[in-house]
């Protein structure tokens, strides 16, 4: 399966370990962006539609047409307990692809949120539902049902790779991918990570300098970094 | 009276009948542009100043030129209670030419709200003031008192037409225009459009597939979508 | 000490006058852009991270390299009570050059915010420290440590020249620069304009048109306005 | 008709008065958009697409759904010799809805152009074919033939209302719409005008200042501008 | 080897088969995007930066840091004759990483040019020496060499992902991706799209219109199409 | 003088010396650039409203309003031979300030060339002329004569901060700002940094790698770069 193949729909997906899903959940975007070797985000058009959106699931991809959600009920039958779904377009597009009753539907399957590189709609309605979409635009404009695109094949989405099963963590500092089998390992790293940042944390609040901390007088000084009054 | 025409002021417009304004009052926008046949929305980049804004109400057109706020001043004269000021500029300009003193003027004159494809500032007065604002940008910017624009003339906001005494609808999935002679036939529409809504979204609750509810799986086989494990 | 010249921190800055500082801080940004005569303004993009964030103080410049965060390390050090760190970059950049733990050291050293001409990240953690961020973007994306810029040089932000130890002001409406030896000048000026504007409010409320307040009338006649019905 | 109506085409159109049309066609832009009263100009977005591309004639309009071009047969037909097609989208759309083919047909009907709010493809072909095309991007993006637009209503393209039989000219420097029933009186608006500029560009040639040629001295000093030395 | 992994040189990597990039290389950019099922291109802000720069050649990859092009001369050693570079950026960037000095090198390696998500600069001695380049800024802003990237992964540039030895074909209308093992297949698919154009363009340019060489009169009809007067 | 003081002429700017205005019109953007210690640019949106268009020459500031170019006939009068016009706005417009006649106004005063942080037209007329411009947008749009901006006082133009007199060298790579206390210096700098690329072209030409030539193989290592097969 080839990346944004057209016509076609994937029912068997391999999510990524459960547990590892649950363990990634605990950290934010940028722990684990840090965490993969810096890699991973989407582009930061990508903006939660209302304060304390917050997603991690498994992603069941989708592939759009510009200007039509028909995929969208296809995708629909796909999503289980725990998944994101993941909305790329065949090209740049801001239509209102998604509104509450999708969300509606989405929901009944389990479905955690949405990730969509396109716009949404009824964002009121999705908020209080609790229903966390990450989108690049806010857009009433409607869609049609005519063009196939396709379900649960690699997609690229705000300019990240995602491919069905992957991990996908959204918070307020953005989205980011942790392919399925390195979830694991990325949220033991994260676990690492954030140990150490409370006693950085707390050093820092102590009026210690980060200059102090991490050495980088000399460092500094190599380079030629002057002082002057 | 031609479009973007200078220099003119318009006081007698025919504003759309109020009941059928009344009506539209109590549906979103992304219904009503469902219900206008899928047209009639400005540009998405239109956004609230403050979460929860919303307007319904008759438009009274203002065309500005680039940093210039003159016409603002001609326009609260012809502002009535329930309409909205609809102000559109000559060419693409984000300053600041609207705030708190003006929107107490305009809000003396018993107008909702302001839709301006351009910038206003005083953002917080303005929400404490709950003087709905749509704008392209929030900007501090000051603006002068130079030149002459017109007022209720039809103009091109955020890529929308609007002739004077139009209905505006805002909410937090944008703003649509609805031409005035349409107003009580969009009303209908809309409500129809929403009476089926609550059908479909208990049985979208109830866990129907859209590709059932719709019975989309015959076309969707027909247009050659391909199901793979 | 010309312009953005790199790999060197100015130790002693002579920052604006406490007094007019917190004078300043009684007043919003659009009120200071026109008592200094409609200038000082950075540019529109540069926003809040979180709703209510205001910032008063004087500045602590920082030339950042792309992608690398070096210098906020030693900016930390430079920073003092009452101040609030100015960052640019030599180019166009989004990351994330900025969150909590740097929050912590500059909140520790008595910085009041930071602007930033690029990303910050950790933006829920910032809001909950009431650590005020005006940024051009939120990002995840981490930053190294590799490059020299320089600490309270003369920089751009954001369309502004800002020299080290002039104040800055960041409300809702945007943020301005006012030189340090300026500062009291333009306190007095926002105060005078500020005290016009009570009685300007209660006219406007009272139903006084700013045709009629400002003698508008005869001028627009001259420039040529045509009333028609 | 109102606008942006779906799903129709009209057959009969009052196409602007061929002797105003040929005589606009020898002023630029500029001078157009000049004598009009500084009004009809489309987005600077819109750039032709090779270098001395420019077009004179009267607008067959098409309004396009995204990432479709059925409407650009249908508009074919509609073409008439001096014809130029004028092609607006419900949504912003960059594909390329037309390519060499398309315009090997609307050459044939004799049409001189296209004005594009969306992209284009085969460029290099449009060229070497001397059909002039404005578009608002280059992509290669196919499209589908699956929606209804409309042909010869009004739209609005780039920003600019645009009425079929309206003339539509384009060069270097932009696009302007003249309404048909404006065209002889803006093309005479426009002669007169460049009458005037070619004594005026003698004299500046001279060395004559602006300052002088204007009498703007007076009115500078008096609006307060002071020269220091 | 995971997308975007930082730290990796592959130098052993599969080119498409030489014959189909020869075959490939007969046909632009909208053929080929065609031929592939109308996917495999990227975002329509790659230009070239001189008229008539046209690329047909295989992948080497390159994924760069902001601001720094230090992985630009670890690539130049990787490049074969007939290869073309393709480069990345861990974040959005538009400094100037590439110049005539690296286009020496490369030329001389015998690669056909760049395809970068980034800037470049010295275009006039670029175009000069023919090395043709596709990119999304030209800015003189110069770079460093101090962050590990990688050569020879799979990387997103510009929205399409490309894996080291795919074919890249970049023309006026863009750049389109070819997979290298779908290469002779899209060559052949090509080959048969374009042997039909030449007739269909002979009917155009005879008068026969789409509407009835594609017989979409009676589509358009039952999908609800209205003529009027 | 302080940055973007409104209502002033300065009459005597102490331009750069003559002869190191001359010497940088030897050299690149891109060269400047990096002898100056790689600051010194304008943004990349500023471009050249012609291929091939080149300035090196003495900066006169101006400062306009939006949607006003009276400040450019102020400005011309203190155009003297070898002089460069750079053109700031107080806000973001993408206006025509200037066109032909103002071209011909200052070509007669000796002027080189313009740098505008906004629109011009007439750019057919100006490439015939051979008055170089570089900037932001070109627009038709018209402006007016009614605002006071100010002449040869500091200005931010598209990010960099022009002093009158300041030298600014702009061609196909971009635009840079070369102090004028520090002309000679970078022309001398610029003119040893070319001396050494000469010999390093040659050897590229002959096929030795940046790898070798810069010793980068070992610092690669030692930042853990890997090569896999």
């Amino acid at each position: 399966m080839s990346i944004n193949q057209l016509g076609v729909v994937k029912r068997n997906i391999v999510r990524a370990d459960k547990a590892a899903v649950k363990k990634l959940g605990k950290f934010g975007v940028a722990t684990i962006h840090e965490a993969m070797g810096r890699v991973g985000l989407m582009k930061p058009y990508m903006r939660p539609i209302y304060k304390g959106a917050r997603i991690c699931g498994t992603a069941v991809t989708i592939l759009l047409q510009p200007g039509d959600n028909w995929m969208m009920h296809v995708a629909a039958e796909q999503l289980q307990p725990g998944d994101v779904a993941v909305a790329a377009c065949t090209t740049d597009n801001f239509d209102g692809f998604f509104g509450d009753l999708l969300a509606t539907s989405f929901q009944a399957r389990g479905a955690l949120g949405l990730i969509i590189d396109a716009g949404v709609r009824d964002v009121d309605e999705l908020e209080k539902m609790g229903f966390a979409v990450f989108s690049r635009a806010i857009h009433a404009k409607g869609t049609i049902k005519a063009t196939l695109g396709s379900v649960n094949i690699p997609v690229i989405c705000a300019g990240a790779l995602v491919n069905p099963g992957d991990v996908v963590v959204a918070d307020a500092d953005g989205v980011v991918v942790v392919p399925a089998f390195m979830a694991q390992q990325v949220a033991d790293a994260a676990e690492k990570r954030e140990s150490f940042e409370g006693e950085k944390r707390d050093k820092f609040a102590a009026g210690v300098l980060g200059l102090d901390l991490y050495k980088m007088r000399e460092p500094l000084e190599k380079a030629g970094l002057k002082y002057i009054n």
